[in-house]
């Protein structure tokens, strides 16, 4: 029996990614503060939930290192007697569930909440941090923290192991010597390979005497069953849910969106949300903590040619046959060597260059950029997620905080209308010609009548004494109901010094919602088609009725 | 001596709004669950600090219902053992730093976080959820809650006390009377008539027998010093303190913006948000609790004829003979009466119709509206702030998720390019016109690359084969790090397909940005004056170097 050739592809594939997902899911549970078998778990059944709901073909669903980062500084504050592998289960079943109202609320545009700035800076912070947590496990020392100040504070007093020491050390040589030298192939099985051998080395010789060990597993059955419902450990879990959710969905979405472009493909955000809230879902019925997609083993499903998303039902089947095979023989893994597979997957995510360029390109988000990375650093991941959150909106905000406005005339010959500031351009006393260039929504429409007041005085100094205020519209894509009040304001206080307000070439959309609350028509606003006839008009008799406007194609 | 006219239309203003401010410090501090002569504390030096850094002449400074009602509630959760005086202080101190680093950052335009309909939701609110508050004083029942569903819990269990209710009840008829009927002279006077008569009425006869009073005051000498620096104690109030800083920000802006407006002056955040700062703080140094700029009063400031802010030292000046005549007699004053001016005072601020209003332009605002509304009932102050903030920005970041773009064309013997979706107009199969229509930030440049290739695959289905993309850049205000990612994207996507990417109409000081940084010339981007020369130029080597372009006037 021959296979067709995308299952064949897909096979193959699967098998790639399944090579590195072994050391993967077991490293990055250890990260978590977590068993390893919750690795396993989490990359068998929550990869059958996103192949069947998700979108992207090529998507490495399962345990990710920023994650895992989130999610141990999340357990470190469990109530006493409250077992990790409960709260992860926890954890898991609420970033399922909050991916899914969101999907519900189609509130798939959420995702843009972090600017490449915020995001670049956390994943370089998060890099720095999982890098730094596990170099004690790589020396046998029994530092821990959190946080850089904490992990040196414990590490002055702990001294290391020297056999843990060689033992990392030589995996942490190795895995960057099979980067640089070899070919990719080899680079790729690698991880796995020096697991194995790992584990023979220590089983059957004496050399990992005094190195700390992973021990030996529970029988490896899926715990299948619904997650603790105590109400106080969900509440408690539920912000540093929320910013895994944000995390999975974003980061997620990053790869596969960029994946997608590359492939000519096209991505469903929507379907993206729906498959990784089931997988989360999943993930906490079965033994889990929370996935999401991962870069590096994305990048991999793409490069071994990966077609459809069968292949993470191949994935999740060699993870299977791995937990069948490796559940004897991974007591005898030191744990040396799983740190090492992860300080140097994580460390080759990590680029400098992008604090220079964001510093020279804006200064504002080049330092919120390094805010960021510094509050993974020194605090914690949830408030360096929540600083990139508020920080970018805090940025955009401030500069858009007034409209941008100008006063507009006529290129002398033509019907354009350009600002008065750059062009040498004719104006007419009658009426003020004034542009607003963005669309007016709350957090520009403050003071809207401040500028346009200002204007019009520039005029009445230079030009001379207006009737009208003609105002351009058609940079203007929307106006939501703070933008609606300024309108009003402006209308209000044009009105108490004599002047008309009319506006010219408002776009569809914006006329639609304007008409339909009757606006134009309380307020006493003529609307016309072009600007220059606007201006021409100088008559109030001479607007077109707004019955003519409904025609298509005019507007 | 006469005194020059500024200072004698600054005293009336004074004396005008010192008589309202008398039964509204009292009555805001029994709101906020603090002992009456804190209200006045906060009503003297406060103003002073004001005065000497804010800039309306019209701000009418002092307690203020909405915070109130905030203060309250942050000081609920207060330790066993620290009075709700010492956690005032505190907070007002928060408020104070915070507004004060808000002044250092220059972040003023940080007001424009609550949308119109968020802070309208909110105000309606809190504004039934005080008088809701008020009842229970007012008829002497022992309710107590701060949602409608734990008042009505609480009241359930209380009966009322049938003097109370008829004192309460007969303040309330009169101050009601006072607004229909009389002349506006006799409705600003009636709160403080209605307190001396009361004071009156309850020391010299046995009528308030049974009713709670406000009780002796301590020796009314001015409290000055530090409040407390427990560290746990401002850590627990920071969160609602920056809540109300907010709060106080927005609402004192939105009140002196408007009056500025509609007295021709000049208003500057900068400066409100200064003058603000130096009040919390100079409150939480004198016995106070954070103040803000009030409606009602700055609308009485203004309409009484204040001139310069000397109005709020005279203001002060008679708090402080206020203080020392009534210190006495307030001992007699029934709390009902004092509940009576709460519950006319702010409902007179509740306008059901702005909901409607908000529904019919647009749905998803108004929703947000009730909301926000809602959670000030159900829930509290502070969860009915965030959901407010949280929701704007939500709805924005809906809306605006994916750029808006359009594939533009020319219009027939002219050299206007419009949307191919809207106007007859010609195009070129060698080069596809396409419009970017607003900034590039990070809200809105996800998908650039998407967008833009479908529009391109548009133009290759309907028009002809392209070897070039010229994107009108116009409407592009700003491009923030995360649109400069997006349009390195859509490089590398145009450039797979094997298309150039150039820009035409790109704005002075974006253009000024992306050359500091050489992305042009790294990217091999050509630059176009005008987007019909772009279309024209049809050859590489037409195009005019990047020095050609900095010539003033011509962006």
């Amino acid at each position: 029996m021959r296979l067709p050739s995308t299952w064949r592809a897909d096979l193959l594939a699967g098998a790639v990614v399944a090579v590195l997902l072994i050391p993967q899911s077991l490293a990055y549970a250890m990260l978590a503060g977590l068993p390893p078998q919750v690795g396993l778990y989490a990359s068998l059944l929550p990869l059958l939930a996103y192949a069947a709901l998700g979108s992207s073909p090529v998507l490495g669903l399962g345990p990710v290192a920023v994650l895992a980062l989130m999610i141990a500084q999340a357990l470190a504050g469990l109530p006493a007697g409250v077992p990790a592998e409960a709260g992860a289960l926890v954890l898991a079943a609420e970033v399922g569930l909050l991916l899914g109202a969101a999907a519900l609320l189609r509130l798939d545009a959420l995702s843009s909440l972090l600017s490449v700035p915020a995001l670049r800076g956390f994943e370089n912070g998060a890099t720095l941090m999982i890098a730094a947590s596990q170099v004690p496990v790589l020396l046998g020392s029994a530092a821990v923290g959190f946080t850089l100040p904490d992990l040196l504070l414990s590490a002055r007093h702990g001294g290391f192991v020297i056999a843990s020491a060689a033992w990392g050390g030589a995996a942490v040589a190795l895995l960057l010597l099979s980067r640089r030298a070899g070919p990719r192939l080899l680079a790729r099985l690698a991880p796995l390979g020096l697991l194995v051998a790992a584990m023979a080395l220590s089983a059957f010789t004496p050399t990992a005497a005094g190195v700390a060990q992973v021990g030996a597993l529970p029988s490896l059955a899926l715990p299948l069953g619904l997650p603790s419902l105590d109400k106080a450990l969900w509440l408690q879990l539920l912000p540093p849910a929320a910013l895994i959710a944000l995390m999975a969905f974003v980061s997620s979405l990053a790869v596969s969106e960029s994946l997608a472009q590359r492939r000519g493909e096209k991505l469903l955000p929507a379907a993206e949300l729906r498959g990784l809230a089931a997988a989360n879902v999943v993930a906490a019925l079965s033994g889990g903590m929370p996935v999401a997609g991962s870069f590096s083993r994305s990048i991999l499903l793409h490069e071994a040619g990966s077609r459809s998303r069968w292949t993470l039902v191949f994935v999740a089947a060699f993870m299977l046959l791995a937990m069948l095979l490796l559940a004897v023989p991974l007591a005898h893994l030191p744990k040396p060597v799983l740190a090492a597979t992860i300080v140097v997957a994580v460390l080759g995510g990590f680029t400098l260059r992008h604090y220079g360029e964001a510093w020279r390109y804006a200064r504002a988000e080049g330092l919120l950029m390094m805010a960021v990375t510094a509050t993974v650093l020194l605090w914690s991941v949830g408030a360096a997620l929540a600083l990139g959150v508020v920080g970018s909106i805090a940025l955009l905000i401030q500069r858009t905080a007034r409209p941008h406005m100008a006063r507009i005339g006529r290129v002398p010959g033509t019907q354009h209308y350009r600002n008065v500031e750059r062009y040498a351009v004719e104006c007419q006393a009658e009426v003020v010609g004034l542009r607003i260039d963005e669309s007016l929504v709350f957090t520009n429409a403050r003071g809207l009548a401040d500028v346009a007041l200002a204007l019009v005085r520039e005029h009445r100094e230079k030009v001379g004494v207006p009737r009208r205020v003609l105002m351009l519209m058609a940079p203007v894509n929307h106006i939501d109901v703070s933008g609606l009040v300024a309108l009003q304001e402006l209308h209000a206080a044009l009105a108490a010094e004599g002047l008309r307000l009319e506006f010219s070439e408002v776009k569809g959309p914006v006329l639609d919602r304007l008409k339909a609350i009757g606006w134009l028509e309380r307020h006493d606003v003529s609307l016309y088609l072009s600007h220059h006839d606007g201006i021409q008009a100088g008559q109030h008799d001479l607007r077109p009725s707004l019955a003519d406007m409904d025609a298509p194609g005019q507007l």
